[in-house]
């Protein structure tokens, strides 16, 4: 059994998604004792956004040339290959500037590839390709509160998307741990820590 | 008078964003002779994203140190003075997996600075500090087709983001030119056209 874990915080040890995501680890080690951990720091190891050149190898007339690109590009593969290997997946998500972290979406931009992980039916509508079967745990942090004010929820471009680009891949089976308030209410990370410790799947 | 013109689509020429905000770029320069142009290509000069190094030096408790992250948020600012300066904005937003392309998040996140383009009031409710008066124009384009179908409105994260990143530094005058299926429906584009051309502000 297989678990991809990513972290995506600027804060390193002072980051609450991240102490969030390892406690979903711990217990998940737990539960499935041998469970095999793929791990990605995103902010340690960045990933480069696309180029023009990769946009060229991938869907241009001429065959691909540039062996930097190419070798780039297989690299953002394997970023692929590890989502179709896990069984569990482990997300760390803080808003920053109301959405993801840049470094958050080049990871949402290497494994979004049409015919690899998603594609369109007969109807034009989207199909993600992700096997069944896989369960995805997202935290998402915030330093102020969207879900009951006083900021209004339509600032919030963090939570859905994240859903939403998941759901695209084909990854359904999602439970999110909202903390908002990080700063200023140490309670919601404690009773997010609760609900972790008692995950049974 | 000064405008801001910001590209962020990997296609170069081949882009439909690039050449109509080019073409909103014309026409603003026979709408106000002596107009004043800053570019930004933000794919052939990307801004580098953020790191925890960046973090520490905004908010950190101990003074910034590290000359090569000082020049870099230095010249990051200069995103924001261009920002205060300009009359006139003009942004192209290729629809890239659904949202923005990570190119202009990044962007974004240099010129999202608290204390400097936004600020949140006494409620707590965000309080964006661009002073009136600037008109910003925004192509959007994408493959795809959300607004009327066969694909979901849900899954557009483009548009409704965009908008509300500028509305948060205080841009609320925006005109957004909208151009979908663009490698289906050439109509679109040129409907798009005669619009910009009949643009008199």
């Amino acid at each position: 059994m297989k678990l991809l874990h990513i972290d995506s915080s600027l804060l390193g040890n002072k980051s609450v998604s991240r102490d969030l995501t390892a406690a979903i680890v711990a217990r998940e080690k737990v539960l499935h004792p041998g469970l095999e951990v793929i791990y990605h720091d995103l902010v340690a190891t960045p990933i480069q956004p696309l180029t023009p050149a990769h946009v060229a190898t991938r869907f241009g007339n001429s065959a691909p040339t540039d062996p930097g690109v190419l070798a780039d590009i297989a690299a953002g593969d394997r970023y692929i290959d590890d989502l179709f290997a896990a069984d569990l997946i482990v997300i760390g998500v803080p808003m920053y500037n109301l959405s993801l972290p840049t470094h958050l979406k080049a990871w949402f931009d290497r494994v979004s590839v049409v015919g690899k992980t998603f594609d369109f039916d007969d109807s034009g509508l989207p199909l993600g390709l992700l096997p069944p079967g896989k369960k995805t745990f997202v935290v998402t942090t915030s330093g102020g509160v969207y879900s009951e004010g006083p900021l209004p929820p339509f600032l919030d471009y963090q939570e859905a998307i994240v859903n939403t680009l998941l759901n695209f891949l084909g990854l359904s089976d999602i439970i999110t741990f909202r903390v908002e308030a990080t700063p200023t209410r140490p309670e919601n990370i404690a009773a997010t820590r609760v609900k972790i410790a008692a995950l049974v799947v």
